[in-house]
């Protein structure tokens, strides 16, 4: 008997998907993508989940794709072309899905996220890391220029970082990821997983369907003019404020007393 | 007698435009929004004025939406989906109009600006804000996501800070929000209105010909590809170039002598 | 004998390019922006070269256009309208030719780097500074507003602080330039030239290709939306993975040895 690829684990209207290989810093293999994929598209349809935690099992979060496996597809009649073609077809559509889940997407982030891994903790909306861990799309130091990975970490951090990351290959701090956008938390390592609980409880207490309508909103707008920008976002506070719990929750707040949410 | 909703000072080519609303925290009320609407439009025309600083009297700088007037709207026969619609889509021009002025403006930023009134504040061109300040886009925690807000903001700072804000309803401090571009200058409390008042004397210090060039090419091109951009701020360059005073600063500057722009 | 106005000196596949005319701080006049347009076209099509160091000779890095030279052209009989448009067109043109350049490029910035200098620095790919540099888009105190300058540089740091530095014509720090994303490395003015070597040497040492490759998918994804980038990015990846010195970087990672790159 193999433990599963991925845990799921819910409690409270959170779940919690931990990457389960250790054994290879759970790298971003086929299996794992696709288990990945599959659960995101379950969740997806699950409206009892509000927030969810991404975690890696082990010493670290993720060390990004796994290169035997690739280099395994060098002996196909193509040398490979049609299968990197396909895995990185894959594993793009695996994190789209991923920010556009409808519920809150946090990672947890603890000793190393690299490559691929480094793509998948910016891929959430959020990041809580641990003191001592660093971020790095560190491909080229192997001569794979971590191209993929660039596309989430160029929206979250100023270009000269990004780009200093991908062309040099070397690390970041919890810190300075913060200090430049990637990372939204830094506590201690002990405390990282009840930090990062915390501020998916935070995000789990609020309102389901306004986190939902704001969260969908939010990524449709960014690449947006802000006229175009305004147009949407209205049609999003319309349909939020015709919510009855919108009116409830307003209500209860004029009242001074706490929303019934039910 | 009743105070107007919005004062308007004006001293050596700087307008203060004071939301006096102090006992709703200068609610953005209907007849707010159209003060401010009213008096942006008259600005737009005002050749005399080259720099607006825009505060709030009181308590705070601004707390955002009228939230009983628009609970009162659920009364309506549609349960008020018309005139959210209207709302928001005054208050996106309103915000729209304020960062297209031709002056250069400055929220000057004291205690509190949450939901519509950090929107407010990030609508403008820079924000001085003093120690103690809180920004906030908090709706969520009465079950309404800032959508609109978010607009302004996510337009301002990185998008996983835009993204915290917006889903935990936290707050941040007016040295974070420096820290995130989000305000330009922070102040003890009591330099607040001093240290404004200097940042715009500064820009009404300049050509204002040129400022108003400038500034209309800086949101023009943001959007836009870097080539796209270089084509408009190439005309912008030349069109400034060809300004009579601004023969007589470049000449004033290399005779080492003051400019005479009259 | 007059001294050339740019010269270039390649070492180990690194080509520094040196302004060299200190007498008007390496000021962007017609010939020295021929003269880096001719050697940056020429370096577009070098092989042997895989980094680009740009410096300035004598006391400053670069303080933006020739002004006397603009002035000369108001006697034309267009009053210089006509030179303007092509001046600002040529600079353009440069400075996109700069950062399109296969190679990756590095800023080495000492003093002051201001207006078209500025712009200059925030079109390399990198920039290492020097304690005490000062970074600037002040031709608003001359009445010429920075507008080409602000595109290089608003695509480099937040709308805010590029809007302040644009509209005040106020300074930055070398430190305040890393904060923002201006900067990438500050140094002790003794070590600019060492810590910019190193910096050129670690991504000289990457297999050459990867970095072309990367890089120009860098700047290709920047303006697209998260779906068309990955499109690009993924192409990106597979022709990266399908190069023979990448399949012997990987295989050299995984049986941990040092590569085989000839």
């Amino acid at each position: 008997m193999t433990e599963p690829l991925l845990l799921r684990n819910d409690q409270a209207h959170i779940a919690t998907l931990t990457l389960n290989s250790p054994l290879n810093f759970n790298a971003l293999s086929d299996a794992m993508l696709l288990a990945l994929s599959t659960e995101i598209a379950r969740l997806a349809k699950d409206r009892t989940i509000r927030a969810v935690i991404l975690k890696g099992a082990g010493k670290a979060f993720c060390a990004g794709h796994d290169l035997k496996e690739m280099q395994s597809h060098r002996a196909d009649a193509d040398k490979g072309a049609v299968y990197y073609q396909s895995l990185f077809a894959a594993c793009a559509a695996m994190m789209q899905a991923l920010q556009k889940l409808p519920q809150i997407t946090i990672a947890q982030v603890h000793t190393i996220a690299t490559a691929a891994g480094c793509q998948l903790a910016a891929s959430c909306d959020m990041v809580v890391a641990s003191h001592g861990t660093r971020f790095g799309v560190n491909g080229i130091n192997i001569g794979l220029f971590c191209s993929t990975p660039m596309v989430a970490l160029s929206r979250k951090v100023p270009p000269a970082v990004a780009f200093e990351m991908l062309s040099t290959g070397e690390f970041i701090s919890a810190e300075r990821a913060r200090e430049v956008g990637l990372v939204n938390r830094v506590t201690a390592p002990e405390a990282l997983e009840t930090e990062t609980r915390k501020l998916a409880e935070t995000v789990a207490g609020k309102l389901a369907k306004a986190s939902r309508i704001g969260k969908a909103a939010f990524y449709d707008q960014l690449p947006l003019t802000a006229a175009e920008a305004y147009a949407l976002a209205g049609r999003a506070m319309v349909d939020n404020m015709l919510t009855p719990d919108t009116d409830e929750g307003i209500s209860a707040f004029l009242e001074k007393r706490p929303p019934n949410w039910g």
